[in-house]
């Protein structure tokens, strides 16, 4: 049997091009943390460097050589010998770095350069323009995006629709053909159900969300909730940043951030759940594997199922505020005081059509995501231009929710994720949030009385579940795999639809 | 003529291997600063990769092809074809860029790597160790890094000492043979002047200084006088740490950090204006030329006369406060309100051996540093074991300072250079100060009524000069050549000695 050990050669190597990868990663965090304004050029040169470093060092001849010893290329799996075969850790590695180095070696060096640069400059021009409120400001950086992106996906190549390429860069097999009926059945039943919670005249308001929270002591409640939920600040921190995100850097030292608004509650507390869920799942990655795809998360999927899991199904729950809510009314006497619990459970699940993605609520989050795919899909397929993408945004926000944005920082310029090329990421969430829930409802099946503890404040309970379940595997499995696996069934969005009917038929009152 | 243009190739490449070390000095302000405890060892596997990756850059053979085309390797000289010279930057960066290249090839590459990532473990180990007081902990790491540098000095070559070829690494040129009559100058007249000092009955008090002051307001103070001094916040920023140090990933970003103490005012307001004396100085570096020897800072003595000459010969003396000490009373008016301009002067100018160099006033400082010259030149070359660095240093400090050090931390342990293999970069302490007075005497000659200047707070008027005498031309001259060129005079230790004379002879009241 031949095991991990023999495989040293090409870990090593594996190894070198994850320092490049984590030291760029730093420098991304650094960016969005603490640089100072006019340091943003140079960093942009500085990680151009390491990406193309890492990605030349990733197609080198020397790894390719040690591939070709044990891959069948035709194939992409470990070639067994007769008499001594791989086992199933050198097998699922094996097959994953083919993937990486496959894809990778299709990309010219200049081309991962090109693109690490224009992103890092993008995303400059693109916080600018979304504070000056001018998608006009944006457009040449998008430009340039997307003519790399539609060069990417030449070279990466598709069967189907080019958009198949980049979806397949962040979610792993993930295509249009697969995606359209799941998006279908969605939009089928949550419209209807949208509806009937905004025809029902059940009292549900979150006025009381938008008192003054001072923000000191948000993010020291952010902090407690975190703490709770095993997140370990001796291997992570909490800072603050535009937009809410994780960075690992290695299991050791895996990074949230959040943002705080002095008259908003949530924000800063569900962004740092959410990041928290992200930061478990990374914190939980097996660090003997490091550097390999066993020691990497699954898929941003996957990734999305474990922020989604602890944000929804554990932070906007009865059990978890049974908890802490007290603590919460304990920091904010003035504000909560004489607020019943039922009526801050109510406020913070409130439902109701919105223009920005990340403050959306449970119910009408994937109405954003199919908005995104739609129009993703037909900028790459070509059937709208960079110049419409304005226009085709403010069509579907009416079409799918009723809203006109007012300015383009709430419409079409709100994500960073365009400006940093990623393209084809928007769907993972919406499939991280069925996947979040198909989990969860296993992690009740398995966990005996999971609700009572985490209304007894025991979250790591579930910690440890997730990190058994999901976390210390990495990429050993498909997410197919994975959630078979795990669940018993393959990803279906009825344990999320029947989920969200159960939530708000209750919350709303609506006859079933 | 043949211009930087020709050169472009590479130039090219010192730019990449730049971008590598510029990313490499981020994880480590990142490891000084935010990085959460856990991270450390993965950081170290980090840095080693991106140091060994530039050392390999450096000495590569398209680099080496480039240089035998235009240096001859015997003289290390930019070769002239007949009627067709090189211009001045062309050559100095020729020079330059061979002494870079030919000493980075004596260096195996594991040997990089395996320095920098032993010195990221050591630094993490005396950092503990300094917290415990026990230099038994940090003594197998100090082992292992002085085997290391012996190892560099077998590698690097010497003619006299191996401790030459360490002090070249911080300050070309420098030599124990050289340093040795320089020091013995300095302790033949710091000395007398001291015990002159010590014997003196002016009252020079300091226990103003160790009031209550509000590190908020400590920080804002260091602000501000960074802002007077000309440092740009929208090009840097100031963090706290354990250590002060500044550090430069490009001119567009060039960090410094400080300490604050509640009841001590020196710490925090003198580490800003230090650091931001080299902060100054990497700001001011010609960004045309940054990745290239003439977009880098000289040596580290000349880096060290700029922190100083902002510390001291501004920071320290009458005019400045004329300006800065109404607005410090402002901000401490319980503390400074009844305290005289003479007697704050005075405090900040006190002189008294101690025990911590960071800690020196101008006229002791220098004695810590011949110290820690001896120590290290008797360490490297064989005089005494890294078993007996307390001892000697116990014992150097009675002879020098007439004190015993209570406890490690406050000796043997003070400083963080040894932990990162920095041997051979105290001295370059010394050759700052030297420098630092010689140039500030230079811009008084040159710079019509600058203390006038200094006491309305216009202390820009001294950073344009450095800017344009010493910060635009980074390595185009050596640092002997600089000096003269900007002074008239090689290095002397005659400004520095008057300064303390006339400096101490005033303040002390003591009879010449």
């Amino acid at each position: 049997m031949k095991t991990l050990a023999t495989l040293e050669p090409l870990i090593a190597r594996l190894r070198e091009v994850q320092h490049l990868n984590s030291a760029a990663s730093l420098l991304s965090w650094d960016q969005e943390t603490y640089m100072p304004p006019g340091g943003g050029p140079a960093r942009a040169d500085q990680l151009a460097t390491l990406q193309g470093l890492a990605h030349d060092k990733l197609v080198s001849p020397e790894v390719e050589a040690l591939l070709m010893q044990w891959i069948d290329p035709a194939t992409g799996q470990a070639r067994d010998q007769p008499g001594d075969a791989w086992d199933e850790p050198s097998r699922s590695l094996l097959r994953e770095v083919w993937r990486d180095f496959s894809r990778a070696r299709k990309l010219p060096s200049d081309f991962v350069k090109r693109l690490g640069r224009e992103c890092s400059l993008a995303q400059q021009v693109w916080a600018e323009a979304r504070g000056q409120n001018s998608f006009a400001r944006f457009l040449p950086s998008l430009r340039t995006i997307v003519a790399l992106k539609l060069e990417e996906t030449r070279y990466l190549g598709y069967r189907d629709s080019p958009y198949d390429a980049l979806l397949d860069t962040y979610e792993p097999g993930a295509t249009v053909a697969a995606l359209t009926p799941l998006f279908a059945t969605l939009k089928a039943r949550l419209v209807p159900l949208l509806n009937r919670v905004l025809k029902s005249r059940a009292a549900v308001d979150d006025a009381l969300l938008f008192q003054t929270y001072d923000p000191t002591r948000q993010m020291e409640f952010g902090k407690l909730v975190l703490t709770a939920m095993g997140y370990d600040f001796d291997r992570g921190r909490l800072d603050l940043s535009a937009h809410p995100f994780t960075t690992s850097f290695h299991p050791t030292d895996v990074r949230v951030t959040t943002r705080v608004y002095k008259k908003e509650f949530s924000a800063c507390l569900f962004s740092c759940v959410h990041e928290g869920g992200h930061g478990l799942y990374d914190q939980g990655l097996d660090q003997e594997r490091y550097g390999t795809p066993l020691g990497e998360a699954l898929s941003l999927g996957i990734h999305e199922s474990q922020s989604r899991l602890w944000e929804n199904c554990v932070g906007r729950s009865r059990p978890f505020w049974r908890c802490f809510y007290p603590l919460l009314q304990q920091l904010f006497p003035e504000q909560l005081k004489a607020v019943e619990p039922d009526r801050f459970y109510a406020a913070i699940n409130r439902v109701t059509p919105s223009l920005i993605r990340v403050e959306a609520d449970e119910l009408t989050y994937n109405l954003h995501i199919m908005l995104r795919f739609e129009i993703e899909r037909d900028l790459i397929e070509g059937q709208i231009a960079v110049e419409d993408l304005q226009a085709a945004w403010n069509d579907k926000m009416r079409d799918y929710l009723g809203l006109a944005p007012p300015t383009d920082a709430e419409g079409v310029l709100q994500d960073v994720h365009w400006s940093l090329g990623a393209i084809g990421y928007f769907p993972t969430y919406a499939l991280g949030n069925l996947y979040s829930v198909q989990l969860y409802e296993q992690a009740r099946r398995d966990i005996q009385g999971l609700e009572e503890e985490i209304a007894a404040g025991r979250l790591t309970v579930l910690k440890k579940w997730l990190n058994q379940k999901v976390h210390r595997w990495g990429r050993t499995f498909t997410a197919d795999h994975l959630i078979r696996r795990v669940t018993g069934t393959p990803l279906s969005p009825e344990p999320f639809l029947a989920y969200l009917e159960q939530k708000y038929g209750e919350l709303y009152r609506l006859s079933s």
